[in-house]
Order: structure tokens, then C-alpha cells, then sequence
């Protein structure tokens, strides 16, 4: 008897040609039946951004040999909805994005097109991961991350997810001998100070760049991503798209409106 | 003795000439000092995006006689991280957001450029609300809405926020011997489901606008923002940046990887 292959949903944020997607795309061929929906051009930082000011065209493209890919001109979260709701002939198994050139630890969960185009696939119902390498270069190393996107999707595919959440996973810059393991982490309270970066334009009027150097605030606190991936562990951290603060409700209950 | 004007920092994604963004500075101007920092542009759906692939300028401008304003070309979260690390002398006292043209509501904290400027707010440290009116007209009537933002405002002021938590509120379009009070809740469970409009170009190229209709799976449920605003109350939900889903840790930590 033949089981009948997953249907695998792959987007990102780097844009349909990073090598970041490719190495995700070649994971995704060994499990199942593959389809790309992924932006025409970089959309890192684009966050939960959707476009609604603007139309939105996808073109047929034939790069990854799968069974079928597109690009999209819009974000992340953009490609997600339109493969759901025009691609896809049915609720794909599984939603990949990723593997993002770089870091989506911690605060930056929030300003990533990568993990909110798995929030959305959370949002749809779709068992969703995104997948992150502490690598921003374009000639990153995929080699050791394809073994661990392989190991998580295909724990996903088996276990599910709990409703209403997908999973924050990054990779450690590591050899495979010097990786320790899986850590099930918590965002780690941390934050971007930013330096705007000011200069002048040829006649003379101010412009910025936004830069900035990253701050952990959870210093020490083993159960956190940032913690995890420091001491060579790959952290997953279960993300939800209920921003709810829960016990604020009783705090606010005592004010007098 | 004089006590010291509490500093206000507004912001919206409707645009810096908003009616919407106009009526909060209204309210403000009564209660602190103002600055504001707003996109020169609507910005709606533009979720938590931040501007790292091209530049940001802001322009002084005097549309409000308040103590200082910029339009600036960048996202709503942009114009908060520009106004605390390039305009404002000291952390302000409340920074608000708004008043959003439309529900943000549900699900809609996630897309909403008002939501995060808000979030963002709260990232920085600073107590922070997005007020919005379920109203999405040019010409929407702020007078009631006027009212319950300065009841609230004063209650941060007052009382404070939790750390790492701001406000979503949300206010019915009803006349002010209508509404029934202000709840405390928390986001319903709320979905839209997209509806591409497919249209053809000059050319016979198709393109999509994002569309559909919003479906509540919470029907029924009191502590929900829907049912509070379906019932003629403001909604408020304390709604936080840790996007972590604790209860799974638990769960995923017995897979086998």
C-alpha cells in the first residue's frame, strides 16, 4: 500500500532564488510533494505586512523542478495567502519558510518576513516552521542545517502542532559534531538599540539607515533561544499568534474607567 | 507647585493627515506635550515592518501646533524607533497610536500598522495604546471616540503597564448613550478568509487585490473582543511581544528528535 506523500507548502524571505530556500526546497523534494510561493525579491524585516494598497501578481517559474512554484511581488505573509486561497488545491500538510540568512532568535520573531509567513500558515491552520541559520552571508553553509530541517519537519509531519502555533527554529553557525542537540526554548527577552545611521544625500539633506547592536536582557536564563544557541544548541521556540497578555486582563479589571 | 507635563509621543498608519491621527493630538494637547512622528503615507496592513533595505528621511512639519512633528517615510514601527532614538530628548511618558480609520480587533492586531507602532512602543519601554474606531470612512466621527481616548490615556498615565505589554483598543461606532462601558478582554479567534479578486490588466495579464471576509470562531464567547464590541462596549486587550506559546514547550520536549 502506498502512502500517500505530504503536500509541502515552501515560502521565505530572502526572495526565490536565495540559496537559503534552495537548500529548504531540496529537504522538502525527499518528503514530499513540493510547491513554492515565494517573493520576486528580498522582503527581510517585512514583518506581518500585507499588501492592500496595491495589486499583487504571481508568475509561473521553473527553477526547483518541483510540482509547481511561483514568485509573488508581495511579502512573506502575501505568498502564504495567496497559496492557500488561489494555488493550493487543498490545506497543504506541512508549511515551510525559510532557511532565512541569518538570525530570527528572540525579539526579532516580530520584524521577520521568515516566521511571520509561518504565523500566518499557523493562522490558516497549516502545521507551520521557520527555519533561521546564524548565517547572514549570501555563501552560507547549508549543509548541517538541511539534516536538521529534515529531522524537525518530519517530527512535525508526524506529532502536529498544537492549534494556533508553528515553530521558531534557528541553527547555530556550527559543525554537525559541535552541535549538542534540540533545545525547546522561550523568546528571549531581549531588544535592538538602535544607532540610526545619518548621512547626507548629494545636496546635502540628511537620510538613515536603520542599524543597531542587539541586547540580551535574559543574561543567564538557560531556557531561552538566545541562551540555547550561544552554548551550540539549535533552539525551537513554539510561537503563537495570540498576542493576548492573559494575566494583564485581571491587572486592568481593578482600574476605573 | 507645577507638576511636569507627562511627554506624548503619537503616531499612526493611516498617515500624518488622518482625521483619525488629528483628533488623538486633539485629545493629547489637553493632557501632555506632544511630539509627533507619523508616515507621510497610509501604511494600513504594513504589521510590524521595519525599513532595513532602503533609507528613511523625516520632515519637520507644522500641521498641529504641538511641540514638535515630523512626517517620516517609513513604516509605523520605523517612526516610533526613529522618534526614540533620533527626536525625543527622554523616554516619553505614552506613546499612542491612532486613531485607526477601522477595526483592529482579533486577529487584526497582527496585520495592523497602528498595533505595532504600539507593540513597538511597548518594546521600547514605553506604556503604549492603539486606539482605533469601527468607522473606516474619511469623514468617521471621532467626538465619542475623543472622550474614551482620554479616559483611558489618563488611566496609564495613572496606573502604568505591566512590562512588555500595551493596549488594543477598540471602540464601537455608536453614539456615546450607547455604549455599555469599557471590558477588559482578550483577542477573539478570529480569521479572514481571503477571496483573491482575480482582474486582468490593459494587457490580459491577471493581478489579485487581497479581499474577503472576516470569520469569528469565538461566537458566543463573553470574554472576547468581537462579542464586547458586537455589544456597544469598548474593547481593550492587554496584548503583548513575547510571541511564546508556553504551555507547548511542554508538549514539543517529549518528541524524539
Amino acid at each position: 500500500m502506498k502512502t500517500k506523500r505530504p503536500l509541502i507548502l515552501v515560502t521565505n524571505d530572502d526572495g526565490i532564488t536565495a540559496p537559503g530556500i534552495s537548500s529548504l526546497i531540496e529537504v522538502m523534494k525527499t518528503i514530499g510533494d513540493v510547491i513554492v510561493v515565494a517573493p520576486d525579491k528580498p522582503q527581510s524585516g517585512m514583518g506581518h505586512a500585507i499588501t492592500i494598497n496595491s495589486t499583487l501578481r504571481i508568475s509561473k517559474v521553473t527553477i526547483y523542478n518541483v510540482k509547481e512554484e511561483y514568485s509573488c511581488t508581495g511579502t512573506p505573509v502575501d505568498c502564504v495567502k495567496i497559496a492557500v486561497n488561489k494555488i493550493l488545491q487543498r490545506k497543504p500538510d506541512l508549511c515551510v519558510s525559510g532557511i532565512n540568512h541569518g538570525a530570527n532568535s528572540s525579539i526579532n520573531v516580530i520584524y521577520s518576513g521568515t516566521m511571520s509567513a509561518a504565523v500566518e500558515g499557523a493562522i490558516e491552520g497549516i502545521p507551520s516552521i521557520g527555519f533561521s541559520l546564524l548565517d547572514e552571508s549570501i555563501g552560507a553553509d547549508f549543509s548541517v542545517s538541511k539534516k536538521i530541517v529534515k529531522t524537525i519537519a518530519l517530527n512535525v509531519l508526524k506529532n502536529g502542532l498544537p492549534a494556533g502555533v508553528c515553530l521558531n527554529v534557528n541553527i547555530p553557525k556550527s559543525k554537525l559534531y559541535e552541535i549538542k542537540g534540540i533545545k525547546v526554548c522561550r523568546q528571549a527577552k531581549a531588544n535592538w538599540i538602535e544607532e540610526l545611521d545619518e548621512r547626507k544625500d548629494p545636496s546635502g539633506k540628511p537620510y538613515f539607515w536603520l542599524t543597531g547592536r542587539f541586547e540580551n536582557f535574559d543574561k543567564g536564563e538557560k531556557d531561552t533561544d538566545i541562551w540555547a544557541l550561544e552554548h551550540n544548541y539549535v533552539s525551537i521556540v513554539p510561537t503563537q499568534f495570540d498576542m493576548t497578555s492573559h494575566p494583564s486582563i485581571k491587572i486592568i479589571n481593578k482600574w476605573k474607567f
